[in-house]
């Protein structure tokens, strides 16, 4: 299953000439899985050729507005288009509020489709999206208000994939097909034992993907994240600012790379840059003094996970 | 006294890869009139280096997203920049009870500045904003909603500008000065009458600006802008969709160089065009065979008044 991240955002509070507001799009083989929607994300999506009809799940992560005022124009985009199809928000209590009071910025209740809110709890690591392929939870992270990580998860593929040649090559029935997919070797006509791993591609394995933004380090998290494929950590500032990282509740780059060490996972990317940088070498430096395979987080960019 | 139109968004209510949400920004020697603010204007202000800060007064036409979504970002940058000046908007009422409920996107009551809620009357011109040099008048328009114009006159300077060469060219004294600026001629020690046309710049006369966007076609409004320097007026749609216009009170290209050409204005700029068209070719030429001097306004764009 084709399972990837394209970044849209990698601000923090304000935007800058190159880098927008948080906001990204996890693909699960065509599942469009919306995280954060700060400012102008419609745009980038417009942008980066993401069509906005295919997300029918958004997670938004805690309500500052940098991360989701975005949603007003998204959803108001939606409803233009004549969208059928209901929408999940998952978010704390507040969006909903927001969105459904009558002085709300849009009027949810007559828009062409149905928006399903889904509250965040706040204590301890809840599962709250679960289908076929995917499994989601959220985690609670620690900043200056209610706000919660994710942790997604493209569940391993109980059948196998065939390789499609093979088909043809032996003449294979759907019920042969079936049994082969299910990991059975094939018996030829003739007698002949054809082992199903000449048959099959190799079983992929769950893959995890992380979100944690915005917080401080969190010791306790390190065991929920442990071992996941790619963690997409906040790391606002350098930490010769570790005390306004502090007083803000946000990570510094060091710290990051010290949670992906810590939690032993296989690619740390970083994100939510303050915009008193302009370059962003000494964080990217910073970070990988803990945890080599780290990378900077960049606007139009795709991370296969 | 420069008086000139930044445009920043010329698309009606979706976005486009080239064409960003309604917003603009009328500089008056410095004083910055930001009018319209849909979503992604402050990102728009960055690109096209507009200082956020300079903005003290905003004017909202109507309240349709396209047309404001973008103040949640812009007035939440500005408490983050630490702003102290009061900022002035001019909007209907609901706009004052989006920011202001209990429920509000953002908190203003807890940021570094004091926002001035000016309400929009809905029945007559009326005079909203008055300095020394510039006067702001709303009108109604027509549209689904409640909604106005807004027409910005730079006043004519009582006094006149003074040729700087001349000043050692003739050794004039402050009070010589004043009295030229004032209009007198100047009469030197050796009985020489100079001619205060040969001493001073040509009077600016008082210019006009006119904002007309979301309406369909009022033939009661040429009158109020009869001799406009420069009419902004929304074409949102060829003529051959006038019946769409009529349901969702627009104007067509052809109607707003009818309007033009009725009103007598110096120059015509369309604008709030819909983003099914992705050439306005057909918008200016049905718009120029009422008006010739018509323009289409352009992301980017400096339009000298």
């Amino acid at each position: 299953m084709s399972f990837f991240l394209h970044i849209l955002g990698t601000s923090s509070a304000l935007p800058t000439m190159k880098r927008y507001l948080s906001a990204q799009v996890l693909n699960a083989q065509g599942r469009f899985f919306l995280i954060d929607c700060g400012e102008a994300t419609q745009m980038q999506m417009l942008r980066h050729k993401i069509n906005v009809n295919k997300i029918d799940n958004i997670f938004i992560s805690h309500l500052h507005g940098d991360h989701f005022f975005g949603l007003f124009g998204l959803l108001s985009t939606l409803d233009l288009m004549g969208r059928k199809k209901k929408i999940n928000i998952f978010a704390h209590r507040e969006l909903e509020n927001i969105l459904s009071n009558p002085h709300s910025p849009l009027n949810i209740n007559e828009m062409s489709y149905k928006i399903q809110f889904h509250h965040l709890g706040e204590n301890v690591m809840t599962i709250i999206y679960d289908d076929s392929a995917i499994e989601v939870r959220s985690f609670p992270l620690s900043h200056r208000i209610a706000c919660s990580g994710f942790l997604f998860t493209a569940k391993e593929n109980p059948k196998k994939n065939i390789i499609k040649e093979k088909i043809s090559e032996y003449n294979l029935s759907v019920s042969e097909i079936i049994k082969i997919k299910n990991g059975e070797d094939y018996i030829s006509p003739t007698g002949e034992v054809i082992d199903n791993k000449l048959l099959t591609y190799p079983k992929l394995s769950a893959r995890h993907y992380a979100y944690c933004t915005d917080t401080v380090y969190i010791e306790q998290n390190i065991q929920l994240l442990q071992n996941v494929d790619l963690l997409y950590h906040e790391a606002t500032y350098e930490h010769k600012l570790k005390d306004l990282a502090e007083i803000t509740r946000h990570t510094t780059a060091y710290e990051a790379g010290l949670f992906a060490k810590k939690a032993n996972v296989k690619k740390l990317l970083l994100g939510h840059f303050s915009s008193r940088y302009h370059s962003l070498t000494n964080i990217l430096e910073e970070a990988r003094q803990n945890f080599e395979k780290t990378l900077l987080a960049k606007e139009g960019e795709i991370y296969e996970i």
